[in-house]
């Protein structure tokens, strides 16, 4: 069986929502965050200390975009892959990476110096430069979903998911107020989804 | 045609290194760095003012790591690539992601807060957190490399193109003296490539 390694509303949140929106069994290992603090064993399992950690045989996955693509494709078919020879196959692609590296890595800094790092070492303007970044990021999102339900091939796909992650990342931030229209009613088309609760519910367990 | 928006050592430089691996004829417009100062027009072909931006028929891509993936499945079959069936898939997937959300984006940090923000604006706390922060994940890769010639699929792939890029950029940082013995090795059998050769001469072109 499955088994994921989890934080609450962490990055591995996208991996959780992907297996309940495939309705995959699984098991879950719930963290508390950040583990490798208050859980240093976990270190023998992940050195990398980070979440996720996927579990699936012989293969090891600590990449959330990855995962969500290798469930899709490993334990497909289902149309939340965007198939090679589907039209939007590079659109979809591309998503999945913007979802990571463009819109929630400069939320990871923002967090880093206006809330995790001690008082000492915090850093205005890091925080103020990467929110303003991330914004100007979601201004390409709005654009992009200005004719559009879903990111691409017509459909929910595990794009969306893995952007729908970066908004979730966003509200924990207090930034959903500066959520477009499009923005908006997008993030609650996702923040509805069954799969989207479920993975919710799935993680309120305890460590 | 393939078209490819292309500033020399950038990320761009993945999707170029990629284009002259896999032997494919493309188009190149080169680019001054960063190309919405030096070339307004440029925010005409691609709003978001970044690069790499390529075009293939009706595909439009930005993200390049993404870029590789789509070129290696769309454009194949080659084994750059690792397939669905393949025991590596999910490894390679990983690989991709990490090159540029966990290798390249905290190097990006560091070039901001150290080099192009004017002085007052620097941060030499933030250039060394994430400094330390990638020099940490390059002792990941240490050990994915210990009894191995690439990453995955026991051959050259995309994921060691794009983790490839990673390290030249750390070179342009004047890191490469962290470099440990496995990682040296490795960078000088990517560097070594006639590929990557090919791609370092074809951006010498004028603007």
């Amino acid at each position: 069986m499955i088994e994921l390694w989890h934080c609450a509303d962490t990055r591995s949140f996208r991996a959780l929502w992907a297996l309940e929106e495939m309705g995959l069994p699984y098991r879950l290992h719930l963290l508390p965050f950040p583990p490798r603090i208050h859980r240093p064993d976990y270190l023998e399992i992940n050195p990398l200390g980070t979440v996720p950690l996927l579990v699936d045989g012989d293969v090891r996955m600590t990449e959330s975009a990855a995962i969500t693509q290798y469930l899709a494709t490993r334990h497909g078919p289902t149309p939340l892959a965007v198939a090679a020879d589907e039209p939007d196959y590079g659109l979809w692609l591309d998503w999945l990476h913007r979802s990571e590296a463009t819109l929630t890595f400069p939320q990871t800094i923002v967090l880093r110096y206006s809330r995790f790092e001690p008082e000492e070492r915090r850093l205005a303007q890091a925080a103020s430069d990467y929110t303003q970044w991330f914004l100007s990021r979601l201004r390409h999102l709005t654009r992009a979903l200005a004719n559009r339900e879903w990111l691409c091939a017509g459909r929910f796909t595990m794009a969306d998911l893995c952007v729908g992650f970066a908004l979730l990342s966003a509200c924990d931030l207090n930034l959903e107020h500066k959520f477009s229209p499009e923005i908006a009613a997008y993030w609650h088309r996702l923040s509805t989804r069954p799969s989207f609760r479920a993975a919710k519910a799935a993680q309120t367990g305890m460590y």
